[in-house]
């Protein structure tokens, strides 16, 4: 069948998805114990490629090149070893080609957890404590790699599957480049629309920045510290450039206004030095000190526009310190190179997903727009097609005690099964 | 013989330095390769013992052990392994003690390079340049350890020996703690005097600035960078705390004028942030940095009094930080407590270091005050022995390129040996 369900279809979904809730909740603490920080997210790609073989997909491992992608107008520079950087697909594929494709999309790569002892619990062993799943990559987002099993598992156990191409992505580097998904794309995997289920607190994404990352390396003429005065110092001389930058990151906040969407935020362009190293002796003035940025951009800003902007403001406030003539910073772009996107409203697949949303939640879909970078921009911008990243709520996302709220994802989950029922259609399995 | 030397010995005594010079920078050029690094002293104080021996010293070498110096009020904290953490002294006694005795003290230790691609040539590879020496630890003070030893030897080829024990002193961690010469004194090592060859452009050290290390942990509260502004950024604050400790910096400085000695340098507490570490991720708020310090203090400055006022700086400093109420930061003393201290004018050492200056360099005897900290203090105030902290002329100690004048080295090794010739007198070796 394709078109409207029946109301009691939908309710027998909702019902077929909350008996399977456990058995999701298993699932995603197994995703969680895998640490899929950079560069190791073989070990859940490997068990993500096992889950979907195991489940009937056809199931597509391969190991990103950066040769394959760097043409894209949508890569980011790699800065790290991509010999162990695995995308696993799964499709699944009807009879007949009745309704329309879709793309479930999630990233299992995760961010680092900081020092463990600021944890309640070790981030990596997952802990259920009334409505929430602690563990580092909960809500960000495993519970949404999770859902996006799960919904077609429940339909599965109803005796469907939908009836129109239906891929599973397990992406990596959502956090650090965005690369895994561009490469789904440059491989060829395309639909309809695609769903990302983002922890977006039971809300869909409208807008969202584009990121850019860069390094700066400061470099020195360390002395003696007797000597104090004469040398040049890249601590202190760093956090004199990262105040040059915030002036950018107010520079481009004061532009809000001419930003469709982003006209009411407070604070949409976020500028974060997230990292710092320098100097290796207390008494010796420190003649290097790295730092690690991140920035944002508007949809429409251009990453290379922006970059030498940035470049520029380093300049300018390296102008000020006489000791930097002879040696100026270095910027190095060392990630997100990512625009931002706007999904613009009235697709077919916002108009049913607020219709499902609307039947899980009893309440009306809202959109909102976020500061941050999604993985949505590939599809949105490079395949033109609609992106829904939707997903559950969830708090401390790249802090500590990192958390997703279960019944929120439960919901979540009922809202993609109702979304795949009705978007592919659904042909029985046993036909 | 004892007492004044006559003109003839003297000038025989530096004709011998002068003959033995080349020996003496092909020594040095061996003591530069070994890289005795914090912690990795070892291989240099071995070769140190092996140099002795051959010479005809007896040779202690010992393991420093913390609990041996902690009760020490000269002791500072040990944040290191103390497993190969050796001292090395070769003693030198005559056949019936006439003269005074003497130590001849250097440190083998060695701060860090940095990258080496900002030095010309590899750092520990020592390169000879016109007048100039280079590699680290060229100045800051292996030319000085060879000095002390080829002072000795001079004498020797002439026949004779002091004529009252000598010590030759190999201490670590004079640049972190000062807990190397410490140890010697706990173990009994004392004399009626001792020269430090430090690098100190030809002249005496009147006076010197205690030293203190610490080290600030910042911890804060992470979160996705989309929500940046409700995370405690602890690179931000990091530097927040750094900036008050310049206003603490300011107010000893201002209080130079009650200080005898420092009255008239223009900036003699130098605060030095010389290492920093925090976050781990671009796209974070960093949850944690910590940054290492270097302050001075002046040797009328108990250093427990000023750690007081160090922490209570960053109490104020949190205090402004909203997010610190409830996770103040730490303020760890991991190396140097060490106080400064004054040369009394008017000792017998000093004033034939003088006389043996004038006659080496014909030019009179210079003292200053520096804002470094300096082993002395453990002579001086804790044994209550004239320690003459006076040594070459170098360059870029604890920079890049370091380098030491060989033909200031070249006298200031006759100065040294002058000085033994008349502190302790001379016995012939053959007698």
């Amino acid at each position: 069948m394709t078109g409207p369900l029946a109301p009691d279809l939908a309710r027998r979904i909702l019902d077929e998805v909350r008996a399977g809730f456990e058995d999701q909740i298993r699932f995603t603490q197994e995703l969680i114990r895998l640490p899929s920080l950079r560069g190791q997210e073989q070990t859940a790609q490997d068990f993500m490629a096992r889950t979907l073989t195991k489940r009937g997909y056809g199931v597509d491992r391969w190991r990103i090149d950066p040769e394959d992608i760097r043409h894209h107008p949508g890569f980011s520079p790699v800065a790290t070893d991509y010999s162990n950087a695995y995308n696993v697909v799964g499709a699944l594929r009807p009879r007949e080609e009745r309704g329309r494709s879709l793309i479930l999309n999630g990233h299992i790569d995760v961010v680092p957890t900081g020092p463990a002892d600021m944890w309640s619990a070790p981030p990596f062993e997952p802990r259920r404590e009334g409505d929430w799943l602690y563990g580092r990559g909960s809500g960000d987002m495993k519970a949404g790699i999770a859902a996006n099993v799960f919904a077609v598992d429940a339909l599965a156990r109803l005796g469907y599957r939908p009836a129109a191409t239906l891929y599973q992505q397990s992406v990596i580097e959502e956090e650090c480049t965005g690369n895994g998904a561009l490469a789904c794309l440059v491989r060829g995997y395309t639909a309809d629309a695609a769903i990302i289920p983002e922890p977006e607190d039971d809300r869909l994404v409208r807008a969202n920045v584009g990121v850019l990352w860069f390094r700066v390396h400061v470099r020195g003429h360390p002395v003696h510290v007797r000597e104090a005065g004469t040398g040049g110092d890249a601590i202190q001389t760093a956090y004199r450039l990262m105040a040059g930058l915030r002036t950018l990151e107010e520079r481009w906040n004061a532009r809000k206004g001419a930003h469709r969407y982003f006209e009411d935020l407070d604070h949409p362009i976020n500028f974060n030095v997230g990292k710092i190293e320098g100097g290796d002796w207390a008494s010796t003035v420190p003649a290097w000190c790295s730092f690690d940025c991140r920035i944002a951009i508007y949809p429409d800003q251009d990453p290379a526009e922006a970059a030498r902007e940035i470049e520029a403001q380093i300049r300018e406030s390296a102008a000020e310190v006489a000791f930097l003539a002879n040696s100026p910073p270095e910027v190095e772009f060392n990630g997100f190179f990512a625009r931002g996107y706007v999904l613009e409203p009235g697709s077919d697949a916002e108009t049913l997903l607020a219709r499902c949303h609307l039947t899980t939640f009893a309440r009306p879909l809202e959109s909102f727009v976020t500061p941050g970078y999604l993985d949505g921009r590939v599809f949105v911008i490079y395949a033109d097609m609609p992106c829904l990243v939707y997903g559950p709520v969830s708090e401390a996302i790249h802090g500590f005690d990192e958390r997703v709220s279960l019944s929120s994802v439960e919901r979540i989950t009922g809202t993609i099964a109702l979304f795949i029922a009705e978007w592919c259609g659904l042909e029985p399995i046993d036909a």
